[in-house]
């Protein structure tokens, strides 16, 4: 099953990551403990959408773009086409071209 | 402060009312309760990852969709830019080329 939560610690962590901080600079400044922090990032804690604003806040990380990740990488779990891409009408079009003829 | 509870409960009510149907059906079929279904569309109950999945499954509409829709309308309450939309680049050119001259 699919769970919200489960993508959202993935791109919280990820986040943090990038950004090259430790738990503990993340959860001091969202004003959370350290092991809350950990356990939302390893999508053993439901957030409150509370605490999800907060962690948020401490990554400076807008909770839209935030959740547009987390959609993004759900619909690839859901097996769905990430959105944006190629139409395939356009792509069919490209490997038409491509194919060699006779 | 932008909760994420809240536009979750919004875009499944507004999933559930474009399909004319009735608290009782999608909690029947999503096999939760008519009163958490109608306290998760209002905002006032957080809906844990497995029956925001199971509301969802109810609603015949991915979890990934419903995200993005609540993405996109927590990026309006941030006042950010919905993504997607002419770049400010484009736009300017725009306008350059409809201003009258002289």
């Amino acid at each position: 099953m699919i769970l919200l939560r489960d993508h959202i610690g993935d791109v919280l962590r990820d986040a943090r990551g990038r950004q090259g901080r430790t738990l503990r600079e993340v959860s001091t400044a969202a004003r959370i403990s350290l092991g809350y922090l950990s356990e939302v990032e390893r999508g053993v804690k439901e957030p409150s959408s509370e605490l999800l604003t907060a962690i948020c806040g401490a990554l400076d990380a807008p909770l839209s773009t935030v959740l547009r990740d987390v959609s993004d990488r759900i619909a690839f779990a859901e097996g769905l086409r990430v959105p944006d891409v190629v139409p395939p009408e356009l792509l069919a079009g490209l490997f038409h071209e491509v194919t060699p003829v006779g």
